[in-house]
């Protein structure tokens, strides 16, 4: 956070241009799922909140690029009023990937020339915008990962050859290390960024526990499947069962067997062999509860989390430095930061005293608080720097198309 | 409780019974929705339960009543084997009411002949069998109103005529009343029956609040509908704002405007004039949120409720003695016991240190605890003695057929 | 025909009676299916039928049984104004099957009372009457076998012991008879009486042809299926293949297997093992034309149908003479009426110079020619003297709860 | 069909090309519907058709240009395999529109070469081949029509000026032609080219009937919609207005109202005031049928209309010559081909004596013949040349993204 302002918000939009260099016209137009979005809508809808809730809100005279782009490119701001419907993203074959990359240099020229008079607030906004930016990147990669996912030649975006892991390696055994019990203070203080569901900072009191030394593995997940897993309903909440058996599911997304029954997993480099000592990801709440029902543990609270992290190096483990393919890694999974989002067993709530932002802007995150679990540490697919110890992501029990893994704990 | 197990069990079982005696056979086997279960379902699972882990466990030589009631009235207990499926309950026309009456009347009297003989694991079974048969007295009356509802006649169950409302008299006004806070003892502790999902006993840390010394009412709510309440996106969570508008919500369940557009309200005695001055029921967690949040207040927190209620007398209030029209009434909007179930904002889950119960009986709470809220306190339909300070109800923030209504709380 | 209107009329509302005396309330009331009604909705609807466009119409000063039943038992007459949806016909628990029965008995005393002054018109819709109640019989006791086949105990309707089939039983070998070609006349002509859609009569040019000198029987289906029939492709509709990979078929309805892999049918009787030489019956249209594809024949058009029926008697044949088991019987194969319908390959569309009657009466038939295709010459629950030569059934190609078989032709 | 078939082959794929100009590589891409295609899709599955059936089958030692292709771009022939889920054809966004550019060259320049050696049974299948791509032509055209018709913005494929409709010119009044009656033949004999199910020719006899003189006019279609005739279900098959009801409709599709009440229709030209006097498009059977009891007449069957077409040139009125902006228009709207493809009131089911052909291509048409409706005479959007009198086009009644209009009929 040393970088002032402007480099950093330009060097952010330079790094979205750069994530999606590999992306063609149509694979950045198609929509695979609901849950996920065109890349060409990431594009175009970070652009959108530049523009709005700064060019338009305080920049006296400014018009917009396009006046259609405010309906096609709204998200969820239901103060903005009416908006393209969010399962329809994916019909919205014009503007062009290279219209919407004009869109993006028309924004960022108005926002270079009018920086140096922009108010107080509008820069806040600028800070925003950049959080916001960084947000849509892993939301980019994970939404194309899912779209290639979907199709039966399995490109690689990446096509790069990697490292290979060598084969069956297992990652070294797990300790329990404790965490800081008693009364704690939890939660986003003082002046720097963060969004307003981290704080207000507050004190909890937390019985003794110990978190895992590193997150699960694919090895041990492997296990987990061996042991019958995916079959035996006392291992899994109750929501998770009939997932389970509505889907037909047995491993997590995007592992698959070929035909000598050898596990491989799709990535944004292509289709690979399972390396048994990198942390499983692509889990869901449900699996994560599941596994560490079998384990005999249970999954962190976010209080706990958050607690043990608070000393650690947000900026440390394996996270998005530049364009280029992500997986997990061995190596690093020991570190409380990257490598894979970790479930906590914690609903997603507002704490205490928390008050929502006046505003449009107010809509960023209150109003997801029913239904969704607590994710911490960030993932592979995170730009170095965005996350904190205190940061809460956040996602519903059934989704798993993000890099999601989990770190086990215990009562102590 | 000073009564003892014995008396204390027939009791209950006759209690059921007296509920029931207006219902037809086919009153008692239609099922209204997934969410309900028929009354002859209710009457059989309940003594299913009793049959199963108490005579067939305990009882060496018991003989089953019939062997396909087991497949029939298994409710979700997986270690048990098999079951007919949640949502084609309403589909088994036979065994009759009658029939589901005399498996009743056979099982209590094996209970009954063996009585003494049971050993001391059975006894616990059996308190655990009154607690789970006045939770399926509840049920059974929330789930026939949602059956009589959907009958445009409009039938009353019980159709004796009550006393009316004074026209327009609104509640008192509510006010503040600061609940304890600093460290905190919550949780069920001692020997005395409750549910697993209630304990252990642990330490919290609140924050100063206060509750509202009353509950909301009908005529508040009013005025929250009068305002736009269900047409404002910025009150609501998204979940529920989508929820509105999937299923055109203006009004709490059971309500509607006739003619002359006065609005009537559905209860166990027929459609009535909506009775201003007594407690808003029938609301799901969605609308109770959107309500607080239009009132510049909040939901309490499950800790805040449970530490308010541990001086009050479970006992008191509006709940259940007996069968007849039950209904939140004004004359006791202030007790934290009874009339309408109290939504918190608390997330149904695990407390520190929670272990479920070996065996199928295991299943009785644990593994609900994803995407569900706790509610607090009783209801008018809860057979009174049943409920505590440390009880946790839970349902899914669109359900709305309980009696469920909401108690203010804000930051101080 | 020979009986006077008025002892047919008090026969067949008798018969009705008959037909549901082993039902209780609960069996009455529930309905397992949209396209299935309760058996409580027929004793009405029928009733009601009579009440309105007789008593109401014709009868001055007639004042409805119930003001609440037009809604709730009018099933689909747009002319006559708002109703009870189709799919929510099983929720109404009340009235209750007695009081239904009052009803049946109210409006028969008053068009007792009534009978010698009715106007003409009216006496043409008491014959309609009768023939909308006998084809209610028919749905009646196949809506009870849908329900019935619902539930895990599979209870017998009517449970009394019948003869048995010989085992391994086949059936006569089937030969090849010449029907009626060149200029032929078909429809409904004359005074008697028969449905809109069955008239007017006119002339065809038929191809020379084949029908088969009896049904397909349970055996023949037997080697379509070990014959791997069901999975096939090239012997199916594209509707039909979706269909059957869609819901996992691999058998006619009411077809499953014990534990010794024998093959049992679920009817009105209960449980029996299948009469390899009964007719086969509960297959859809795609079923019917798969075996036709697969035995390198096809279905006869309804034209060639009624031509080569047209001598024959419709009175022969097992059809349904009073209350007591039904199930389609090898004896009788031969017949062109009786045991069970037949599939025709021709869509349910409207004659040359058909047009529907005025009034809402007019809404009987023509306004379900769309999607559907005509079956003919009645089953083993169809009420003898209700089937004619030139009577057009109906049902969509997927369906398959009625008693329908099917004759194959060929053309020569 | 002067011309030889290498030639028209090669102009057939050349018009291909021409048509897909306009299209993006996101544009050819997306799915907008189940029911619709990708133009790439269109674009490589009717190459893949001629890489099977000719270069795969008929030339030794041909290699396939890419072997995913035969999984992603088989439409629903069983015969050859699995395939590629339908509702998923637009996640595939790779290959690219340039590469199914690639793969189309290398088949014509793979069958140029291997022209003059291909067997007679093979130009048997260029010719269906040439056939098969004109099909995909109209549907490309539909298919681009329905996705540009979801995006806000509504682009405009051929945003070229086009000639304005008079205001308010209505079309010429309709007269009744009388059709040929008694015994007429119909469908195709002879060795020209047809499709299987146009065959065999064979007798039918025909009640006296005529034909309006020209099909119904955009201005008519506004009476019946200020008449009500979208409210009232008199007019409509039960399944229309159970449609008419469930999807809101109340106008043909791609009509809107601008905020003035002005009625608009979008084409592939981009959104226009409506011409009066030109043929409604875009209705279903359910409308035409709805359409056509409103105006007390009905719809033709599909043998009187192919006996009365048979006079006619095939090659007349407004088909499809070259790219470019294609509208029905009043000016040929007395033609019994082009403009819009006909609604008959027949559903498409085998002529008498029909046998599909053996092998893969016998899945072309038989297999579709349940649950649809024939339409006839062509649209603006076929290929001129394509067409014939006793060609049976396809859809199911509730479909409406054709070029679909009707014409009436009456008994005479």
């Amino acid at each position: 956070m040393t970088r002032n302002l402007r480099d950093r918000f330009f060097a952010a939009r330079k790094l979205t241009v750069d994530l999606v260099k590999p992306l063609s016209d149509a694979d950045a137009t198609v929509q695979s799922m609901p849950d996920a979005s065109p890349a060409k809508w990431h594009l175009a809808h970070v652009t959108w909140f530049l523009e709005s809730f700064i060019l338009r809100d305080h920049v006296p005279g400014y018009r917009a690029f396009d006046d259609s782009f405010a309906y096609l490119f709204n998200s969820y701001y239901e103060a903005e009023g009416a908006r393209h419907s969010r399962a329809a993203r994916g019909l919205i074959t014009r503007p062009s990937l290279v219209e919407v990359h004009a869109y993006r240099a028309h924004v960022e020229a108005a926002l270079d020339a009018h920086w140096n008079n922009l108010p107080e607030s509008a820069l806040a906004l600028l800070e925003l915008g950049i959080q916001h930016e960084q947000q849509h990147q892993e939301l980019l990669l994970t939404d194309i990962l899912h779209l290639f996912s979907q199709n039966p030649t399995y490109p690689a975006y990446w096509p790069e050859p990697v490292v290979r892991a060598v084969p069956d390696a297992q990652a070294p055994a797990a300790r329990w290390v404790s965490g800081p019990s008693g009364m704690q203070l939890i939660g986003h203080g003082g002046s720097t960024f963060a969004f307003d569901c981290e704080g207000p900072r507050h004190e909890v009191f937390l019985q003794p526990f110990a978190l895992s030394s590193r997150t699960v593995s694919n090895g041990e997940w492997m296990q987990f499947m061996n042991d019958n897993g995916y079959g035996e309903p006392r291992h899994w909440l109750s929501d998770g069962w009939a997932w389970v058996q509505r889907e037909h599911v047995g491993a997590p997304l995007y592992w698959q067997q070929d035909r000598d029954g050898q596990w491989l997993s799709f990535g944004l480099d292509g289709l690979r062999a399972i390396d048994l000592s990198a942390p499983v990801t692509h889990i869901n709440l449900f699996e994560a509860d599941a596994y560490a029902s079998w384990a005999d543990a249970r999954l962190p609270t976010e209080a706990e989390w958050e607690a043990a992290a608070e000393s650690h190096d947000a900026a440390a483990g394996n996270q998005l430095d530049a364009a280029g393919p992500v997986r997990p890694n061995a190596s690093q999974a020991a570190s409380l930061f990257g490598n894979v989002w970790q479930w906590t067993g914690s609903a997603y709530r507002p704490y205490p005293g928390f008050r929502a932002a006046d505003g449009a802007v107010g809509e960023y995150n209150g109003k997801f608080m029913s239904g969704q679990f607590v994710l911490r540490g960030g993932s592979c697919a995170t730009p170095r720097g965005h996350v904190r110890a205190s940061y809460r992501n956040f996602f519903y029990p059934h989704q798993r198309w993000q890099f999601t893994g989990l770190r086990l704990a215990r009562d102590v």
